[in-house]
């Protein structure tokens, strides 16, 4: 019965912080000697950032829901394979800004596909593979996109209107309320130094005791 | 009770002679007057394109066949929304050079990976959409590689061995024989002329009696 590293998520609509989460508890985990693989989605690998590239791009024909959905997690599986397992395996933390409960928000809830077909492709790419913790950094929908907007150009999801993001954050929220342990909602709302205390507590937590995960 | 139009396929390995067909064909079903819509997968939108290019460019980096299943589907989502749905509503032919078959025979057979993978994807992307008619030619691995080496520079997927391309084989053949009447299997290693009047015959067929196919 070996053991495998710990693996974070972190979600949350545009804006709500959550790269600005990354690099605080980067820092926070390095501090404490843990050996991290930082990534993000869609990306990670070389082939899913060409893919994120075209997912992002705002472009002149749209993208068709059931593609979109299925290259998010063509990314996803590259990802898996070639960066997040092999690491985890190694017994790495790997902590990663976005991830499946973004497709349930985003393409399930935002472009209304429904969970179905996200739960059939996660079966499909991910086995029984969930993250181990996952903090979901809450937001009200106009308070991130007035944050996303101000830092600079719009990609092709920020361009969407209020009512999907209200579905992608809607969605976020049930999914954390109704699992398990793993989801810890943060208000995303608060002035950042209320974040990040929020977030050191739940460092400090990790690093204390953190979850038993067996390969 | 409406009619849409006939979708067909063409199938076979590497260097089978699909292109060659499919330029055979068009020219036939042009002179008889058919509404036609010719194009390929993966590829047949920007998208698709895009994500063909990826598929195909030999890499150093490899990609995991998770992934590239769920390219293939991507594309595949892309062309049917875009291109082939429409185009079959308003009463248009569609050509196809390589549709899921193909995916059944390179990455179900070819990579290893099974039919029920596949499966799964076929239901999502396409409902109940199949080709109504589906022309596999069919030539031994061998004598198609010696046919697609004599065309310049191989891509990633002609780069694989004999093993692969025989299971591709096989996999074509299984799903034709085990299947209602929508494959026509042409001996393809004749020479041209030879499978130039098979498919004439074919086609001669279809204009004369199409199969009814409702909306
Ligand atoms: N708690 C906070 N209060 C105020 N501003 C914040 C807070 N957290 C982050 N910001 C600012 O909001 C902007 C967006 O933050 P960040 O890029 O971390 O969000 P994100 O969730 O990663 O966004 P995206 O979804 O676009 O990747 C940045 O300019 C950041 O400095
Ligand atoms: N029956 C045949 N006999 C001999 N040569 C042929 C025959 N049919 C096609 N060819 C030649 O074989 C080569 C491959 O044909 P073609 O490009 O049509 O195959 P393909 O199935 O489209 O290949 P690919 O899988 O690479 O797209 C071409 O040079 C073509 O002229
Ligand atoms: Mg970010
Ligand atoms: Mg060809």
């Amino acid at each position: 019965m070996s053991q495998r590293g710990l693996f974070i998520t972190l979600e949350g609509g545009e804006g709500a912080g959550k790269s600005t989460a990354m690099a605080f508890i980067m820092r926070r985990l390095q501090e404490a000697n843990v050996d991290l693989v930082c990534t993000r989605e869609p990306g990670g690998t070389q082939l899913g950032e060409q893919l994120r590239e075209t997912l992002l791009a705002p472009s002149d024909t749209e993208i068709d829901p059931t593609a979109e959905l299925l290259m998010m997690f063509a990314a996803r599986a590259q990802h898996l394979a070639e960066c997040i397992l092999p690491a985890l395996q190694r017994g790495k933390w790997v902590l990663c800004d976005r991830f499946t409960d973004a497709t349930y928000a985003y393409q399930g809830a935002g472009r209304q596909m429904g969970d179905e077909p996200v739960a059939v492709l996660e079966e499909l790419v991910q086995g029984e593979l969930r993250p181990d913790v996952t903090l979901l950094l809450d937001v009200p929908a106009d308070v991130g996109i007035a944050r996303a907007r101000g830092r600079g150009a719009l990609d092709r999801f920020e361009l969407e209107d209020h009512a999907f993001f209200e579905r992608v954050r809607q969605s976020y929220l049930a999914r954390a309320k109704r699992s398990s342990g793993r989801y810890q909602i943060i208000d995303a709302s608060a002035p950042l130094p209320d974040v990040e205390q929020a977030l050191q507590a739940l460092v400090n937590d990790l690093i204390a005791c953190p979850p038993l995960v067996e390969v």
